[in-house]
């Protein structure tokens, strides 16, 4: 995520973290060389190209802006969704770790306790690894217990394990009597809502949005840059490349920014800064856990929170 | 499902999976056979046909346009709640394999346990069998005990069958005493998800978008289409039927691929996986069970996962 | 509710029903003939009447085409929040059916059980009638206890008696100890439920889009279609009737598929098959009262399921 | 709430009621006057005015239908869910009704049961009277017991009153053992909920849209409808009042019926019909306490139910 | 938030607060400067300057509407959001308030109780003081225990610590079996929601609107402002720097509106009154604590309402 104040006026047009525009820079280039080309054949030989007007443009135009205004809603939508997702998962640790207060004896932090809340650390980052693979693996292996961890490393859902792990906990203090079965149930609570936040995470990375989408919005995109040089060269002149160019910058720089958005897992820039989420839940539990020496939050570099 | 990494610029205008253009081809044969027989009768004949502007043009645009905007969110919506609802099902089948640890005793795996997690993947494999009919019959009847199964080939509501088995599962540990009444509603809750799985998916099945809007755009649609040579013929000339062919194109590829995911559980490319959704759940339930020796999870054939 | 396949390119313009081109004749026969006077006046005449271009026309087009997206919207989820409650009704009787095996002792049906079940029925056939009234007495009367039946009949709201019976039911269960407490739960949340399903359809039913929606649109489109032949009469000629009809088509085609869907629980077929549905409940939860010896599920009559 | 059938196409044009057309007449006159000055200097004095085109009017377009479009939205939302409020006190109300019959001991009205639904009564009137002040307080105190109509008089938030008194009804019942502990649960659930009525209420009509959109619109929308002569002057002559009062009309027509919908609980026609449906819980709950000589159900007068 | 009747129409181009007319002065300035010397140079220079027709401006409008319309729905949808979230947090205060009367024995105001709401009031005023820092510390202080104050100042996530402090007075008071097991549920249920309202507002707070979406957004709309006078010169004449300036106007006001509203809890006039929503909870906790002496409920100075 770029956490930045926003740019005045001149700042504004120099700015290239967050932006698309050296990606699509490859087809702004060829756009305007194309335009180049029609308009010198236009000044120099006007009879060897066909006489476009806006007509056709306006009907493309009708779908195209139905394309670009719904992938461009549908992205949005799953990011924020993926953030609310992330929001319940850091709600979900805090309402553990003040909820399983009641698994300790006189404000003395009991076992099961410290075993629920680290395996929730663990939790978060086997969650992670899962989203955005990196060097999770050392910190979940020093959070659980040796057999949850040789389990974890076995199975084809490993989060699951961890959730297994944790309930297993909760059956053992129910049946030792030091919990009350309605306070089993508040707390399984709290481990479904976990289990709902893998779930929706793992909904949004494997379903893109269809990929039909995808072909026929970029199709209608490229040709319609493709014609725009055709159309204005006669009534703008050597104004074409700038104008077609810039056109394309437009609705090829909001097609970018969806396709950035669509993803909201992956490791870029615009994506979410779920990396620092997890710290944030890890350093939380460890504050519950009665730890003191805890590192500092996480904060952006370089304008990028990850 | 079709998963595969964006296109290349090039590759983009050749694929034909998950394109729609194959559909929609002799369509557009014919609308550029139409624009040429409109722009020679014009060339040759200039008084035969009447002289159209773009005035008529806007208009049938503003319906049609709100026509096409709503069917395609619509449709999308249908497709993401049906996925949606699946992710449900598969996070229920995982809570429920989480939650009835507590009906073990020390760690080892109950009859009750085996036998609900059994009905639960036979439940899956049979909404399966209701949306997308395939030859599940054999994996659910080996999954069901005989009186079960009986009952499931008679019923009119065959999956509600397997939910009435799980639940006297349930009634009966509860009378034993081997839960306690108030784990029995964390396990009731979680069977009425199951059932919830199926009314949403039927719902979506059976109640599709009103045939009102079918006619209605479709013949706003064409009727578009037709007019639109005797628009342009005198303007574009011989660059008309490529023209409305395009302008064609993306019309009835937005609405073609709107039919498509108005039945997102329809055995189609762009439809959702759920044959692999069902998969992965027997999967994980297996592995629930302790099973060890397990089929790989499901992956994309040729691009397309059913 | 409409089910048929959809329609090939040339059967698409001979179906009538689910057509709303029947009701808006008329009036596509008098803005056909008020544009050929147009256009007899522009030829004979031409002094006579303004020349109006196409910029009134724009400024319209913005409002008209917001007020034709919002009502169709607006109406859309109408009928579609309807269909919703109605599959909650069904999935809310499926869990009553199955969760009420609690009642059952040894398997055998008990009389709790029966009497529940059956006033699930009246109950769903005593919201039909309030919604779509039709023969639907006998029914109830056939399924309610006598004083229950006599309450019904004297009531100001009397689906709401037959909810006030069933928790009778559970109450006396719970009295003598037949279920505990926390069970009676579970099966009065199910019976709260039905009652939201009520209080959502009496909610659609009893509140259409505020009438100056309806005021103000129809307003605008008949001033629009009105206005139509001034505008095109001189440059289309004798293609105005044609083209002034086919966009008033359009129009008002939406705004009548729009009346359609606002009333989802109407006696007509563009509606929603209640009927139907309350059928299939009788016939699931007669089911699951053992009986053998049921009826089919309802089928579409010539394309239409009421 | 106007309550009446759809008015045919002659009718139409008369309906005053429910129509907004009365509040903007002034600003239509001036509309068209202004028009009618500048199109006779256009006449007489041709050069004294500057030449617009349609460009600028394509660009506030933009701009204005975004704004109408939004506001339109916004308004109807709140509507809408202010309706939703309500039902949800209505079906509260009901459910209160049913489940409290568990406070009766062998089918005999309880005096806690009594006095919690006749609680319930009065907050409706109370709710009603926060937000449709009126002459609620005679029935309120009628229904109140001495002690809680005192300190609902002297309350900063006197709906709430009734909740505690309320709630104290049935702490004193759990107190008691008329009622177990769980259902002490189901019961409190209840009042919740109608805390969240006034909490939703509160929040619809103390929340309007923010201002800065009624001040950008209105701006907007004024100096468009000014500027409209000067654009059209030249091309329709003396055609130009007529049209732009029309355009005028559909413009300031969809943002007055904005402002009346934006306060859903507004004593005007096209508002909610709260007063009605307080009545209809009254005389509901009267029913539910056994009261057989009820009023009749409220009617809507001269078409509008308030 | 900006209270004040809605203005009339000569008042309405006179209102600067809650305007964002000041804000975008400099821009207005510009723009117009710059059409009077584009206009200058057309008069002087024809040649010297390209001609432009509407054509280019069709096509960024296609994309400029998208974006406007897009962010102005996602901001306003998080302003509302934050409204809610805010609404929630008085239900929930109001709920533990009317709620926890079953810690008091005969209506004698239980030390378990008092502390609660007391907590309730500091927790309010700490969520206030990390959205928008003020001078809330010694209230907090005030209302805390000693140590927990401590705690609080030291804490990386100091509302979480009062919310721990709450739970472990339901942890006591459940200890001493003043409340029962299913009791304590409730209780609980009302600290998770407050917990769900700290984390609803970080979510908002910390994640503003993608990046790239303003960078895109804002490039478009000044590169479109910087063109118009070109393209309106040559038709216009002298009015283009009116014509110009009021376009900008529109669009830049959308978006500095936007602007306002994506940050609803920041210290400007058209952000939520939370500092006044803290005020109300604090005074009506205060008065169910029995305290009589109650200062007066916020209201707005000059037509605003922090």
């Amino acid at each position: 995520m770029i956490v930045r104040p926003r740019p005045h006026l001149f700042e504004l047009f120099f700015i290239i973290k967050g932006s698309i525009v050296l990606k699509i820079m490859p087809l702004l280039t060829f756009v305007a060389t194309l335009s180049a080309i029609v308009v010198s054949i236009y000044t120099l030989k006007p009879d060897w190209l066909p006489k476009f007007d806006g007509g056709p443009f306006a009907l493309l135009g009708i779908t195209l802006s139905i394309f670009l205004a719904f992938r461009n809603n549908a992205c949005y939508e799953r990011w924020w969704e993926a953030r609310k997702v992330w929001g319940e998962l850091m709600l979900t640790a805090r309402n553990l770790a003040r909820l399983s207060q009641i698994l300790d004896t006189q404000g003395e932090l009991s076992a099961a306790r410290k075993q629920l809340l680290e395996c929730n650390i663990a939790y978060a980052h086997a969650l992670l690894k899962q989203l955005r693979p990196g060097d999770q693996l050392p910190r979940i292996k020093q959070l659980l217990a040796e057999p949850v961890a040789e389990a974890y490393l076995q199975s084809k859902n490993p989060p699951e394990v961890i959730l297994r792990a944790m309930e297993r906990i909760l059956i053992q203090a129910l049946a030792e009597g030091r919990i009350q079965p309605i306070q089993f149930n508040l707390l399984e609570e709290l481990i479904q809502k976990l289990a709902a936040t893998q779930a929706a995470c793992e909904r949004i990375q494997n379903t893109p949005i269809p990929f039909g989408y995808t072909l026929l919005l970029h199709r209608t995109a490229y040709t319609f840059c493709f014609l725009m040089p055709f159309c204005f060269a006669n009534t703008l002149g050597w104004a074409t490349p700038f104008v077609t160019a810039l056109a394309a910058y437009t609705l090829f720089g909001l097609d970018a920014l969806g396709n950035e958005l669509e993803e909201p897992f992956a490791p870029i820039a615009n994506a979410l800064p779920i990396n620092a989420l997890t710290e944030v839940i890890d350093i939380e539990l460890m504050e519950a856990l009665g730890q003191s020496d805890l590192p500092a939050l996480p904060t952006a570099k370089e304008f990028v929170l990850m």
